[in-house]
């Protein structure tokens, strides 16, 4: 595995690689790997011939506020899980090359990046649909692979890549899982103990509204009721929202409708903020 | 010269052309071609080996009450002169398939696409960087060329470039004038013989700031001043902004600074809206 962190070298690189013929997939980062990380590079492996995972923190996804300096970070842990999951290239660029001195220029999904987390982070999505548009253009892949765990960033960078007719297919992997559901996030080192046994309620929540849906409930009102009696009961410090969208346009529905709906969680645990969604299949 | 519509079709072709070892150079336009734009057509000629000329009246930089409408459009002739002056591909995309319904995703560059042109048309700048970085991602170049007599623009474009990566050499070409110093524009069909005759005033304006600036004149309130007075006597409807900036950063100044300046103006006669600009040495 080569390491690179100068973006002349790693747009060179990506340029040769695609002269040569030869398919690239990228997995953008930040690093801290974690086994939902390592099924996406390993999901790139299997469509493309050279995989390149990058790993930058990128400053302009997060708020005043939020968790930017205390975001955790461990290069060399990631060196080892990237390369055993099958990364050829890992770029590691730096905050002052990315975003020099004056940088002002911005990729924005307008309507879908102000609704769900982009109310509760109004500039985060503006952060992410920059720094991977900059991404796509230095690593040059003809594949780029996401995690299902952010879903509305899935849809909006998807959108992004269409609208701007970026030349790289977009594949969204599914959420990895611990054994009692809790989707796998790098945040989750953030928690105690206890947060971390009542965090188990956002998968407990999904899978509510997944049987009450099967089961014949198609009212939002009677759903959303029903997930904040059990959020409520594992004593969260917030419920940012329990929402269910229409997958293919992201629009917030009041009755769930054939053939699916995405239900999506944003729940804060002390200091932590968690999000969790699933895809339901409607009868 | 083929021409292509189809946005998917381009960028296949494009790929296969720079599978192929080829360099592409890319002349984005409005079409209405004048000599102005086959200037720019040569020198991507003598740079690259395949030569794309686009024609795209491009509706979002046009503001409400612009002339999108009744902007001049003659594909035929267009087809003749870009062939005439060494295009291989014309890109004449479709605004349905430019921008489908729902289009929502805007590349900014903010604080310069605000000042000069932009204050008197807000969303121009953030129409143009949109529709340059979707041409740019369909047609691939590795240059691509604009002209001077949009400075602003061509700034504005360099910066977008630089900051999100992409892999697209620009190149600025020199400002193309008719006999008596007027810019050729597209838009100077809309000028009524007297009309046409006043709007010299712009080029003998920069004329008298370049000759004021070589006798030792620093000021800009003063050369704004002698300025003023010449383009009154033309007549015109408005005088939208005589500026100077450094043309580096393209920040106005108020004193003329070695080693150069940039001049710029935009002055209305009748419904008729014209630009210029010089760059002039300091001593």
């Amino acid at each position: 595995m080569k390491i690179i962190s100068s973006i002349h070298e790693m747009q060179v690189e990506a340029e040769h690689i695609r002269l040569s013929g030869k398919r690239i997939g990228v997995v953008p980062t930040m690093g801290y790997l974690h086994r939902g990380h390592t099924s996406l590079i390993e999901m790139a492996r299997k469509q493309s011939d050279v995989v390149v995972t990058t790993i930058f923190v990128n400053p302009t996804q997060f708020g005043p506020g939020e968790d930017f300096d205390r975001y955790p970070r461990d290069l060399d842990r990631d060196r080892v899980l990237a390369e055993d999951a099958g990364t050829d290239y890992l770029f590691t660029p730096s905050t002052a090359e990315m975003y020099p001195a004056g940088f002002a220029t911005f990729v924005t999904v307008e309507g879908v990046s102000e609704i769900l987390e982009g109310k509760f982070r109004p500039t985060h999505f503006r952060g992410v649909t920059t720094v991977v548009m900059k991404l796509l253009l230095i690593t040059k892949p003809h594949i780029a692979v996401f995690g299902q765990k952010d879903a509305q960033q899935a849809f909006i960078l998807r959108k992004m890549v269409r609208e701007l007719n970026v030349d790289t297919e977009i594949i969204v992997a599914p959420i990895v899982r611990e054994h009692d559901g809790l989707a796998l996030s790098s945040r989750n080192v953030y928690l105690s103990q206890d947060e971390r046994r009542r965090a188990t309620s956002l998968y407990q929540s999904l899978q509510l509204a997944s049987a009450r849906i099967q089961s014949g409930d198609r009212s939002v009102d009677s759903l959303r009721k029903e997930i904040m009696n059990l959020l409520k009961a594992a004593q969260p410090l917030q419920v940012d929202y329990v929402a269910f969208v229409d997958p293919t346009s992201f629009r917030e529905v009041d009755l769930v409708a054939p053939p699916q709906v995405l239900a999506l969680l944003a729940v804060r645990f002390g200091a932590t903020r968690l999000i969790d969604n699933m895809l339901i299949s409607v009868p």
